[in-house]
């Protein structure tokens, strides 16, 4: 397997660059009987694209297109191929900056791996954002799966520089947060006021965006090295500009005693749970049943009209590289969707690798309906007018 | 591949339980030609054993046996198979408390996935940290490995609660907290004063490990899910306790400004390198060459003398649960070796993929020699004792 | 890793149906350097291209489409995705037989697997031979690659039904083979006659499959799950109505004695080298250094005039079934070219494992262009009017 | 994943060279709830077990320990470790011929691909068959889990040399062949005269085996790649001395024509079958219900008294070089056991993928037991005595 694919079960292949003809996903391993249709595949694709407020302004418009794998409107069990035609590329800018990698981005990186001839300096490339369409794609099907156990997963922006944003206190408030331009459950004017600020300076900004997996069954996660914990940590740094990972209270928890950081085991309907998510419903990195809570960091976007020091490859010079053009001020905002993605694409191979949904068929019912229809009546009315 | 693999090419499978008969690890994928004995394993593992000052008091005194892939003193390209007899294992209190999950541990995630009948309770079975003896020793074969490259691995405390260490600022400085019995680079003694305080609180306190690999190559690390920061991440979150993860400034970015984040890019004896650390070391998740930094945080010990309530799993009746003996105050201390070896694992997997090194045969040399004698040179005294 | 990808660091995927919109194939882990476009992966399907004697009449006239991975003619190290649009597919006739699965075909193994509602029941779906397609694609990537190690991938019908040809005994013989229509190195008479009777009769008729991969060096595979010889079994095996495979002189070897079934060890050129080619140029499932030999034994088309029993899948009644149209009468023929490109695609997997070629950038030079025009060279000259 | 696992979900590594301390294997992915304990392993592993008649007279008396995912009488989900030490093994007369390969033996391609230097020239290191013995345990695993679906492995010599011996009708007479010191379901005093024969002109005679899986549900295999065929053909052939594999009537149908070569498809209680084993039970490579059938041919033990030429590593000097004691006149024999022991690991794995059996947790009852208890009832008398 290769390091363009992640997934045991629900096995996710992306390819594409950012200004190639196109990109996309194949999904091995989705069992058969999902309903499935392009349709689907926007409703978090729209979450995912640029141009809402404040971010750049290509068009993306991506249209999902699928190629494999679903008949009759219901998937086969065998892999789903999605493309999405890249479109609105102008790539005669890269070749002008070809030298200089920009200080943040991958350039120096891919450079360095692959050759300077063999780089593909357009757009960042594979390294670019562009390239999480592919992973929304497959993470919108993971969802969908996901629906048939009545798991949810929403996710919103808690920090925005030190902007602290509401956690999500329940699936609703999760949900709300697809309503906000800035996947903020409340306070967008104070987003809205910081972000003007930012692109004022020409600068933009980090951001912190909390994913929760609400009514996850216990027993999901393998030990030691497949524990949940783990995979939801390498499927969300593995996102670009993706800097920091937490597992319930995280960092906080180090800080902390032990007398204070163990969440209570208590009775309810019948069984043993956990009363309080300071572990993020993880035990052992095993879920317990109940919400599952993660973290992930975001670097600020490196590409802002600041101008920065560089060097030319070829000359070894030293030289200011800029990036024109409007950028998104804070990356996080889009990483949002990402993050979702990538949680039901790690959950959705868990729930397989540990038997709770049959790996070659599913049935899909009313119950599952309601759920997956969720997410699409948590849009906001322009981007509902889009599907 | 099952969940208790970890690696493509070099490929670590652990096996174990606590109180078991024994544990061990199986390296598929070690070239042919390094030099390797039991040694060479107890180096690192001594770092890990508790009974040092504050920790757990049982002897582990750990000797690991070489079974496979090693002859006449040279690996054979063969799988390398290491076990550690279990001794000084009484289980009669884990008999006791059987029914009564400790909050904190993974008891109820086993008992959940698992089932109660099937469930081996004794001393966390193999949730407990005694399944990482198998990990330092996987780690110790993949430092020895990277010594070949001229890498080394340095890990120590940054931060025990809110009590602050220095992070290091050069590969020696690294090596030194090797001798500090908590392992921080100096702070000695406001260590041992912050632990003995949490001591006589019955308490225990979280931290974080800073993991730094110095002189990496560039090119380490695949597009877009096997980044380099990506597997870190994995490697680092799937040890026991481990809650967060930061490649670089992590969360600080998260709240800082792309004018700020950006590493500058300086030329450096014909080539181009990075100027700061804040990406750790990676663009892209791609190594640029130079010093990668990772940091993990860990939660409190939730082994400690408060009792603290739970649900006795059968009868649902709510009743406290206390774990006697003497336990780590800060499991982070221990958890540094871990840390080390998961991220060494990681590399020399990156590094194999990456083609910087023979996968078949390595050629041992006096260089290697050199770099890897450091690990042994900054044992504490009376540690090389035990060797 | 779902069940469509194959390879560990040359990482095929392959998607799409019979009667879909399109099929491909992402070849993951295909080093940055080597030129690439689309005429080079038709220089392969051509051969794989029914129609062109006693083959099945849709003229597929296959146009592969790169869609990422290749930028200014070069690899970047990227996934390779590669598309051909689906023409000329009438499925009407399927939706007649529905029902009634064709004896010998996937049918009734899918509507038990996936569910009869959730089957894509046009043209096999996924079982049809035309999922091959994208394995020629792969394979030619593949072969591009072994072209710089000088590994030429042959492949000639040593037999059909009872009728016997001769083997290759260099590499022309092998490429000599390319220049016939039924893949023979000679006997294209005998061959025309016998397929003439076998359409007579409404019948088909299997036969045997010889591939030869030339100038391989020594020391490729793995022990001892992963060995060249158990890799080659896979991926031959793997090919729709492949049912028998040998390495060296297979079955014979079984009817033989260990006194004449041994090759002799000798010296050649400074080192010591296998004389016979009885175990196929393996030793212990690793190559030795010279010429690999494997045969796969393909069964007669299902797909015949002459109806068969079968069951109805709703009601139980036994009735015929028959699948009109003009069918391959020797499946193995064109099966020569997906036989080729599964070889080349294990060979190039182990070569990269091995660490015989840079994993990350290869070296393209004249050499290597000279071992791969080698393939367009030997292509009939009605084919090479299509390139 | 390294060369030495097997397996996705029922992952088997293996380890140990032939003289070394010891040999082991660690099955991870094996449910919960399975009883288990070292008896259940000698029962298979007696019957690979040399020293019956005319074979090598090294008493392995293999005694495995478990040492690890069993508790209480049950696997516990963890992986299992088991060991099995080695005891009788002489090396001297390997430092003999240490420069000297052997012809037909892995010695050449190991020292070629590892180095002269870094080989474990004794017995044939990893090798040697003796290396089955984790087969073979793994095999018992994978057969007792079978034995929860009612599914039986049989296995039988049915040629040696030009004798043919007759294949298994039906499970009774698959067992049946167990109390064979020749593994035949008849036939033992040709095969006894056909081996004084072979040893009294100092040789060795091939074989082939067949194993059955009976009973096998339909719906196992997954397309394209990993097929139940193409796992089969990789299980089988990456045995020592295996060089060729047939499922179902395999190069027969390559000689026949497609009105013969199809099964039927015939209804049978309420559901559709195939009447004839032809295709071996599969279809599309996926299970149709009912027996699969594969072959494996061996060639001739390598090791026989008859000297034959080789080649000095050292002084490329041609030289003969004889492997002197008692060997096994037909390897195929012992090879009946490890070839069931790889069916039932292919079919177990795919189970587990098929979604077939809860991949965590088994529910073990007496139906289960009865199956289990045939593979013990069916042992010689004089091999229960070792139990």
């Amino acid at each position: 397997m290769g390091g363009n694919s992640f997934g045991k079960l629900f096995a996710v292949t992306t390819w594409g660059e950012s200004h190639g003809k196109a990109l996309g996903a194949v999904v091995d391993g989705c069992p058969a009987g999902l309903p499935l249709n392009e349709k689907d595949l926007k409703v978090e694709l729209l979450l995912r694209r640029p141009g809402r407020r404040f971010t750049t302004p290509r068009r993306e418009g991506d249209e999902p297109q699928i190629l494999s794998g679903v008949f009759n409107g219901r998937t086969t069990g065998m892999p789903i191929s999605v493309v999405v035609w890249n479109k609105d590329v102008i790539s005669s800018y890269y070749e002008k900056i070809r030298e200089t990698p920009r200080p943040g981005h991958a350039d120096l990186a891919y450079i360095k791996r692959y050759g300077y001839e063999n780089w593909d300096y357009r757009g960042g490339g594979r390294a670019s954002g562009r390239e999480t369409v592919a992973r929304v794609i497959a993470g919108a099907i993971a969802k969908k799966l996901l629906s048939c156990l009545g798991i949810i997963i929403t996710g919103n922006i808690i920090s925005l520089g030190n902007t602290e944003f509401p956690r999500a206190k329940d699936p609703q408030e999760g949900l709300k947060a697809r309503l906000s331009p800035f996947r903020v459950i409340e306070g967008d004017e104070r987003a809205e006021e910081l972000l003007k600020e930012v692109l004022k300076n020409k600068d933009s900004v980090g951001g912190v965006v909390e994913v929760v997996a609400w009514d996850v069954p216990a027993g999901l996660g393998e030990p030691v090295f497949d524990k949940l914990k783990a995979d939801l940590a390498k499927a969300l740094i593995s996102i670009p500009a993706a800097v920091g990972f937490e597992v319930g209270e995280g960092f906080s928890l180090a800080r902390s005693y032990g007398s204070r950081a163990r969440d209570r085991i208590v009775p309810s309907v019948g069984e043993a749970v956990l009363e309080g998510e300071k572990a993020g419903g993880m035990l052992g990195g095993i879920s317990v049943g109940g919400p599952i809570r993660v973290k992930v960091a975001f670097k600020p976007t490196s590409s802002i009209m600041t101008p920065e020091m560089t060097v030319n490859i070829k000359t070894l010079d030293e030289v200011p590289v800029e990036v024109p053009g409007r950028h998104d001020p804070a990356i996080a905002i889009r990483g949002v969707a990402v993050a979702e993605a990538m949680v039901a694409i790690t959950l959705i191979d868990h729930v397989l690798r540990s038997g709770l949904l049959n790996p070659v068929r599913v049935e899909w019912n009313s119950s599952c309906e309601r759920v997956w229809k969720l997410y699409e009546e948590y849009l906001p009315e322009e981007l509902k007018a889009s599907l």
